[in-house]
């Protein structure tokens, strides 16, 4: 895996993946090796064009000499999730080329969002030496959070044309980006876009600094500016170090552990208390939030 | 607000989905009036023309003499966000109707999926007295299954074209469904897609019952047969009793409300605890699950 034999690298994602037997060991072993790899993380709506433009981006860092692993994190949803994953086969097939590497992964799980599994399979990539593992996500809340929290570099991807009001930009997910990117520039009312962006981004708190290029992943323009933007932003990432990396994402694991076993308590153990702090909260006797301390202390 | 008035509706709505002051009073005083609506759920993939769809069903709602209110969650996602309560609007001043009510909401939320606000809201129009609580939601994992926790009848909604294989939908989504619709039965691949879907659901414990309809909301086909199936379930579904309705949102109100009040007590109390958890983890001594019970512990 280490040599970068690409059977042995699908191999380790997969255990890594299904948290098979030997999975703890081999995180264990690779050790040393972790922590090392620029995250890059690639949010936006569907329609955003998102898989074209994280297509883009690895052929420009391929260029400039860098290996790439992509996880595309497919949003769970029952029908459009074959054509995602159709899609990252034929460009896996066509590329042929050792320094890419491309898995796609369902977004299961109980709570939505970015699936642990996706954060143990960074742990695989990265422990195989890519210089850059980027994660796509469709942004529908929380996988947004999941990524902000887990990405060095955080890139949101709007595009012309998605919606004519830009309020709700303004109202929590531009808040997780270190770069903002219009794509499909080609098409109108990209500068529009544009500009709306950069206003909901002047009234954020620290907003100023974060850049709105555009691209047009077709025709490959931007992409160079954008690939040169992550790079300046993931240098003074990687300069945290190495195990406050490695400790954000056993952090992120272990909150989400956390939040499954409380889900899974209240499923199993708690379901008279439920039904009980149901009634006072139907007699209005309580809240929902007063009877959801009172469960946690009784649980 | 129990005379029709559309203004003190959407007050009420308002009042609810914002828990302002009052809204604890709003809900006891409704009281005896809670939980007669059937609520009905409409979740499926972007692209499979559910806003079309439900604007089919209400038409026909009508026809059939029920007074309908429609419930859009909006997935939350910054740049589409806009064009689907763009639709709404125009749906809505185009009716002048005073038995459809129509509300959009975000789904904010630190967890994702369907929002308290979403559920509050059903009170206040199932308080106001429409028979039927249309909720639409994109499918994204988490809205499905809490969907399925507080809808009466589950509605799941693909479209042929959408993907070329449909094996995502036997690993979980599908699960939640009392009635799938093939929409857009309009387009080639319609048999398909429904052949693979009756496959899927064959081999689903209890889906043997499950009807799989075809609609061309466009056309206005299979409309009526979807309000037929509907409704036959719904009348299974409301012989549970009103009181078993409310309960139900109210213990997913204060499962949510513990889920989040765990998450906040994580982030605010136990920075120091999680990261010497975390160094646990990163060193092989402990899982992350192994790690989550030790930090519900002490926090």
């Amino acid at each position: 895996m280490r040599s970068g034999e690409r059977r042995a690298i699908a191999e380790a994602a997969t255990l890594l993946e299904a948290l098979r037997p030997g999975a703890r060991e081999l995180v264990t072993a690779l050790g040393d090796y972790l922590g090392q790899a620029l995250v890059v993380g690639f949010t936006g709506p569907p329609g955003a064009g998102k898989s074209t433009l994280v297509n883009a981006v690895v052929a420009e860092l391929r260029r400039r000499g860098q290996t790439v692993a992509v996880i595309a994190v497919d949003p769970s949803s029952p029908v459009s999730g074959g054509a995602i994953l159709g899609d990252r086969v034929r460009m896996t097939a066509a590329s042929g080329d050792n320094g890419v590497f491309v898995r796609s992964l369902a977004s299961r799980g109980s709570l939505g969002g970015l699936s642990p599994a996706a954060v143990r399979v960074i742990d695989a990539l990265d422990g195989a030496g890519f210089d850059v593992v980027l994660l796509e996500t469709v942004g529908t809340g929380q996988s947004e959070i999941d990524v902000a929290e887990i990405a060095d570099v955080r890139v949101v991807i709007a595009a012309p044309g998605l919606g004519d009001d830009i309020q709700a930009m303004k109202s929590g997910h531009l808040e997780i980006a270190d770069i903002v990117v219009v794509n499909k520039a080609d098409l109108p009312g990209a500068s529009i876009t544009r500009a709306q962006l950069e206003a909901a981004l002047a009234m954020r708190v620290g907003g100023h600094g974060i850049p709105v290029l555009t691209t047009s992943a077709l025709q490959g323009s931007g992409i160079a500016e954008l690939v040169t933007a992550v790079d300046r932003v993931g240098k003074e990432r990687l300069a945290a170090g190495v195990v406050a990396r490695r400790r954000r994402r056993a952090r992120y694991l272990i909150a989400r552990a956390a939040a499954d076993l409380v889900a899974r308590r209240i499923k199993e153990g708690g379901p008279a208390v439920l039904d009980a702090l149901a009634d006072e909260v139907l007699a209005g006797a309580q809240t929902p939030e007063g009877a959801a301390g009172m469960l946690l202390t009784r649980l």
